[in-house]
């Protein structure tokens, strides 16, 4: 009958962890412990304190810790990666597939030995081969391993598609298979305003360029700051993921889950729709595909599997 | 009987202006503009659009826009501004005082033609001679411009009690007056603990060292971050500032006053506790001082005249 | 550029009248004054005081008036009308549409007199010809005289199906269209968990008594009760649609609507999917229906003329 | 690392345990258990049933369960008891004591049966009796029995306190020892709007006249109402210390505690102030009191003395 308060630790304390954080905090799910790199320590320290001081103006009842030991950690309930690096000019895709999977490696001991019964929700790019990573590294069950993409790409593209409507984004939905970006795989056919399918509310070139956008609503971020990447929508949607867990909501979302034969893959993460609650990923939904979205499918599985082939 | 959304307009995309534009977005309280120089307009943009694209997932009504164009905070019901630079390296203080006061000059301008009934909030430091200088320079009424500093005090002081005693934040309370930092005139007397004056609580030397870090709470993140300062705080203050006003409220918080006689000062900005509703500052309220109390305000004020005669 | 408060007058302070006021009271979405008759009077002032007394706790800001004045409504922004009897064993429909009618009139002329540019949102049964006779006579445009049944009956349905696959209510939708209870118009193929259809997650039978359980929700819980009728989950409906109008969300709910033409429809007060915002009904949505649908509303339509027909 | 959700149940479904069931469940602070005598079963469960399905409106995640079978309440967390009957016409004060401690012991048996870890907050009158029944009975140790009156009585004190002053609930504090209502001690010296004494804000006698309409409070209800007492205020007061328990808030809030030494008491329960925690009452806060305070204290003793050795 212990009241102890849930706790949450964020790995990396850029701008998408810390906002993580934040979030976690305000909605008082948890106590969270910020990490990152001793170099790092300080300005971590630093958000932390900044995040705790609007704690009596916002009314939030929430401990938030910034450090660089994984001490700390101990006995999370959830740990959230956010930690490695974004590509930069001149380096190629194996660069950064490898250089992330160190980042993940080192990560992931430190997570296990202060936590051995968390669960772990991923964010790095590229994030079904550094979720299959994690899962390997950890040893925990597949349930307990589960990256992060579909949750944002569904709400870049709701966010286009209530604007092009006009209406509230409450009553917008959109559902995507697969990898992240690029690569997703959008089911137009279960996305809807108010119930209504939104392919006959929307004529289909403006519905596809909202695909195209969606798809490119990374990148359209990164375009516009010049200088790093999104970090609202990305924190948010972690923080509902964590939320569904943390409170057993059987929220049903669209996760990187571990294919043991569903949808006809085996031993790849890719994104699917699953049920999240206190046991993780509960549940993975099966769907029948028609054989376009199929095929989108496949595609999306032999793009995670390539970037597999490059982990060491 | 227009069901019209009211409109915040936040000049400074910056990390403080963002997050403020954010935290009254997610409280559904205004669409919110945020407004950043030209050379700023694509960052600003994108920071608007990342936020935006975090509405579906936490559930949230309000556009969030970027721009450098200042038509479009027409009809703005509240501004913020938060834009000016921070002192660097080798600047003097005068220097710092000057440039800012040009911006805010400047920016004023710009939010009288286009919202000539709103009222404005300023955070920009030194923020007593910048909300002087927006005073001046609107020609607005002094219930319609207003600084913050009081509210982030009293939430670090909060914080450091709270961490104290252990203690919930939602039950300590804080009190001060005059100016922001060095200049803050804490009166230790009026702050509680669940009701508890804190003075009975903590050992007098423990609560000194808790008002010294107060007074330096902006400079400890300063330090801590090595590069930049605290943003999640100062507009969580903001923000509570804003929204007594739209909601009137007549919320008791503390504000940055233009005074015309209150406390016996004639014709300065500086920190008193205040009214804050649906006509800005509706009241100052004065309290009896004791004589240390009045001196240390006295020194306060004085350096708020001090920084007021280097105003152009 | 008023920052004054929204006001909602909410007629009839039974326990869903009083449970819509304090609803609405606790979201701060305006002040609230509850209006019952002179030999209710305290009573309703007395609910409104013991409210009001909860709001330092829960933190709310907002005024609740109890009073039998209509004076009191004077300028409200929407009002609710939840006045009327219930069907008393012995009493023919006709008596109850009768005299539902007159209370009616007698309380629309009231709003009227004080409030002539505000929302009326009803939900008095049978709600459908009460919209009417309020929509007749106050003389208002359409769009600002709406009737509560949709939201109602598809919160029903999706605490139905949220149980039957055990996951979170976030993620189940539902959609009706026509009359209340016995007269509901479910589209099925409309209604979604995680944005998957519901025929195939459910079987088919299974779905059919999740229809029917939910046609008598509304004497589901009569039949519990023993002495009385549901009041928490219509009051949450109603507060929805104030909701939407007051911040002008532009949600696609359904509403009891007047339709001219749409849906093969004339002059009558019919469930319909609308887009609800700062112009109450904004926007009637027109769908494709199958034949099997369309005989449904047809009839929904008819029983709605039948009680028409009553009408004195 | 289980995430089962936490369990709550109320024991009495009349109006104050359904609407205490029903903010919990708002809240999603817990899965409710709403549990009244075997007669009253359906109407309980007609009550959840309502409640849950206003859960798909106001998007919260908990189950609402009725029932009248004390194995539903099974590992419950904290049980809060709502459950006994209120003094009737004629009735003495002897009788009313008897039979709610009669009621009190019974329950307590279940409970205790079914939730040996569990805490308890009691609600029913007399509390400080009743609270002590409880305490004996179940053989839990004192920080785990815990009775509500404080968090009512300042709540309505600060509401007319607000009122008064036009001020926002936020920032009006109050402070009571003692027994509930007439016996209430309240302490005005602690008292504060927006940190400010309240002594130096409103007259001495307007002051007293609220005082003496917050010991009333509770009356004023029942009068206006004409049949049954208040239970909004109530509810939310049970709800804020249960939420100070389940989150671990620490929170300062007045409650009714034993003593054993504290404030010079031996062995009763009476309302002092309160640190509440996962731990239930984490500590008894000793204030120095004037000597009028203190003879007004020990009054309330007396009449809490009195109260026991009424108890079988």
């Amino acid at each position: 009958m212990s009241m102890k308060r849930k706790k949450v630790s964020v790995i990396g304390g850029g701008f998408t962890g810390a906002t993580t954080a934040f979030m976690l905090a305000q909605k008082e799910l948890a106590d969270v412990v910020l990490v990152d790199i001793p170099q790092m320590e300080n300005p971590t320290k630093g958000k932390a304190l900044d995040m705790l001081e609007a704690a009596p103006v916002q009314g939030f009842d929430a401990n938030i810790t910034g450090t660089s030991n994984y001490e700390d950690t101990k006995d999370s309930d959830v740990v959230v990666i956010t930690a490695g690096i974004a590509r930069k000019p001149g380096m190629s895709r194996d660069d950064l597939v490898q250089t992330n999977q160190k980042i993940m490696k080192s990560v992931t001991q430190e997570i296990v030995k202060y936590s051995p019964n968390c669960f772990i929700v991923v964010l790095t790019n590229p994030v079904d081969a550094m979720t299959y990573t994690v899962f390997q590294e950890s040893g925990f069950p597949k349930n307990r391993v589960i990256g992060q993409s579909g949750v944002l790409d569904t709400a870049r593209f709701r966010t286009f598609v209530a604007q092009e409507l006009n209406l509230s984004v409450k009553d917008v939905t959109g559902f995507v298979l697969g990898g992240h970006g690029d690569d997703m795989v959008p089911l137009v056919r279960y996305s809807y305003a108010g119930g209504i399918p939104l392919e006959t509310l929307i004529p289909k070139d403006r519905l596809n360029s909202i695909v195209e956008r969606t798809r490119k609503g990374g990148g359209e971020i990164v375009n516009l700051l010049g200088n790093g990447s999104a970090y609202y929508a990305p924190a948010a949607s972690l923080v509902e993921m964590v939320e569904a867990i943390l409170k057993d909501q059987r929220r049903v979302l669209p996760s990187i889950a571990y294919l043991e034969g569903e949808y006809g893959y085996e031993g790849i993460y890719l994104g699917v729709p699953t049920v999240l609650g206190a046991g993780g990923i509960e549940k993975i939904i099966e769907l029948d595909l028609t054989s376009d979205e199929k095929a989108a499918l496949d595609q999306s599985a032999e793009s995670v599997k390539k970037v597999m082939e490059v982990l060491a």
